[in-house]
């Protein structure tokens, strides 16, 4: 597909994504806490012409708002509520949005109330430039980072309800491992935790024919389980991983066989695969080495993959504009939101730099946020041109 | 070997075993605790002529006692603690040493206090005959079913730096399976236990190639460790057993690669390895799949075997005359005090039926009582026959 040359905007203020990020980053927004983050975004919204909806479920905040009703409808999707600081030590107060030699302090200051700012930034200056041919939302979640059983899927649910449903929604995520341009996020793997439980005959160690050890038999289920890789990867995706994360016996006895062991695992399985497709294997594989051994399975979120299509092109496009890098395609990491968003509609993430989410002095350059307003300014330019014709070169 | 045949015992009075029986099982003597029993067969020793020395090490009480001074010397070795009464529901209290339709019932009954008694009355019917042409000697311990630390090894080093090893040993544990007669166990396997402990790199389940999943590690060496038998057993001994007793991480969160992974494992072993060769087979394991895993390796006694003789000779004689069942050679079960021995002295175990010990409701019947005093006479009768010769059959 040949992608439009995007223009870099010229009229973005690079002011407003900072004063915003800093408004955000001083709320104590902790999961499950809000500390008035969606307040101050809602307040923001409404003050360029959005309408908003607050929609707390459960003990979840969340908001909805939308500027426009045609289309193409482009929605912004993220999250206000942050990882705790942790026990590592800060140089900065976390919640201050300290800025020392132009780089922005604070706890979600990448992840992702930094790209929030940015957004907002990006539409108010699109906005200065008169209506929308189309319109632009927000899903904005309080339940990210927590349990997540509130908050995006809850939104997701009411939009569609409601025929809200997004042409294509762009999640702020810290996508980029190094610089800003480095990759968007075009899918994610999928998800599935199980437990496994076997039980056997407890005995004497001198006697082992006279018990039944659940351990040999664990041993053989996640030996096999381990022997060779899920698969080398697909076309789009890196190869799956399973990942034993706990074994657990609890037996002091030196001299006695126990009755159960326990094992957690985890596997971030790709499109060769499906959760259905990976529980019948589990189920195998515990039949094989321990008939009637308990196996309990949660899929989190199937593998999705959305095709590069308009949309896409338009945001490697403002990318590479705007960074004058190639941002690669990639499926790689972790589960985000984007896992119950693209049930609904074409999803990708593109946030800032990852490098220190989660960690002690988590920070963003003022720079980033800056290229990051006019990445996404770009994005919406190239979606919804303004009347006038597009921002110049 | 042609072995003599060995008179019945007519003359052994069977109350004698009965009384002295009930008298220890009233003691409470729970390992650590002697609860008067080393006092009550110290009197009764003394009383029939015996040297007795009492043998406090640290808190665990011993005693030996010897009568005569020449060869052949014979000891009996045995215990006068037992395992505690557990949570299993008794019929009867377990130190009342209560007798029911001619089985007598009580901690102890048959392991070992009752054996025990046997031989104190077996002594006791020779002596009456006059002198010893040899010796007899107890070597008992308080700390059998412990940690045995301060009991017979220590013991054996105070007899040793007095030139009182004897030439044969005889351990009282309760030998057979169902009934007098069925098994003197004249070796046991080797026990080793280790603890492997393998650190790696703890990560986000997700990004498996920036951690060291430490659980995989552990995996490959434990199956390594159990895929295949580690003997088919050799001309003496049942086949050597690994078991793996206990693997713990303890890690709750389903996404994150922990960062150390424990197991714990006991071999025991027939005489076609040793505690050394073992060790060097675990190092090697470990050293394949986990370099720098920690391996703690404790080896609670190698592997031994009587090669049958006079005095085992004697025993299955004795035995045949009185149960008229031949008794097998076996190196079977767990370990006993016997490992500690067969480093001085040869050394043979027989004893009662095993059936109850440990167990609610551990008894004796009145008739194995009189068996037992009746073989272990009938030994005593052939290794230092008695001055107007046998005992006539």
């Amino acid at each position: 597909m040949k992608e439009a040359a995007a223009a870099v905007p010229q009229t973005v203020d690079p002011s407003h994504a900072l004063r915003l990020a800093r408004r955000l980053i001083e709320c104590r927004s902790v999961t499950p806490e809000d500390g008035g983050a969606q307040a101050v975004l809602a307040g923001e919204l409404e003050r360029l012409g959005f309408t908003v909806t607050l929609l707390p479920f459960g003990t979840t905040p969340n908001l909805f708002a939308r500027i426009g009703t045609g289309a193409p409808h482009l929605c912004f999707a993220g999250h206000t509520d942050v990882v705790p600081p942790g026990d590592a030590a800060w140089t900065v107060d976390p919640f201050a949005a300290e800025e020392r030699d132009g780089v922005l302090f604070g706890r979600g200051a990448c992840d992702m109330k930094g790209a929030i700012a940015c957004f907002v930034a990006a539409a108010a200056d699109r906005l200065a430039f008169g209506p929308l041919h189309g319109s632009l939302s927000l899903l904005i979640t309080g339940d990210e980072e927590g349990p997540a059983t509130d908050g995006t899927v809850r939104v997701l649910d009411w939009m569609s309800d409601r025929g809200q449903i997004p042409d294509f929604c762009l999640v702020g995520e810290p996508t980029n491992p190094s610089a800003i341009g480095d990759c968007i996020k075009i899918g994610r793997r999928g998800s599935l935790n199980a437990r496994i439980e076997v039980r056997g005959v407890q005995g004497h160690v001198a006697y082992p024919h006279r018990a039944d050890n659940p351990v040999h038999r664990l041993l053989r289920i996640l030996g096999e389980l381990t022997a060779s890789p899920l698969d080398e990867g697909s076309d789009s995706f890196e190869p799956s991983s399973l990942q034993v994360t706990s074994v657990d016996v609890g037996n002091p006895a030196s001299n006695v066989i126990p009755s159960r062991a326990v094992a957690l695992l985890n596997i971030r399985f790709n499109d060769r695969h499906s959760g259905a497709s990976l529980s019948e294997m589990l189920q195998r594989v515990c039949d094989a080495h321990a008939p009637g051994a308990a196996l309990d399975i949660r899929i989190s979120g199937e593998s999705f993959l959305c095709e590069p299509g308009r949309e896409i092109g338009a945001l490697r496009s403002a990318v590479r504009a705007v960074t004058g890098r190639e941002p690669s395609l990639d499926t790689g990491g972790g589960t985000s939101d984007a896992r119950f968003i693209a049930r609904f509609c074409p999803v990708a993430e593109f946030g800032l730099v990852g490098a220190s989410m989660h960690k002690a002095d988590e920070n963003v350059p003022l720079s980033d946020l800056a290229a990051l307003t006019r990445i996404y300014r770009a994005l919406i330019g190239q979606l919804m041109p303004e009347p006038g014709g597009e921002t110049t070169p």
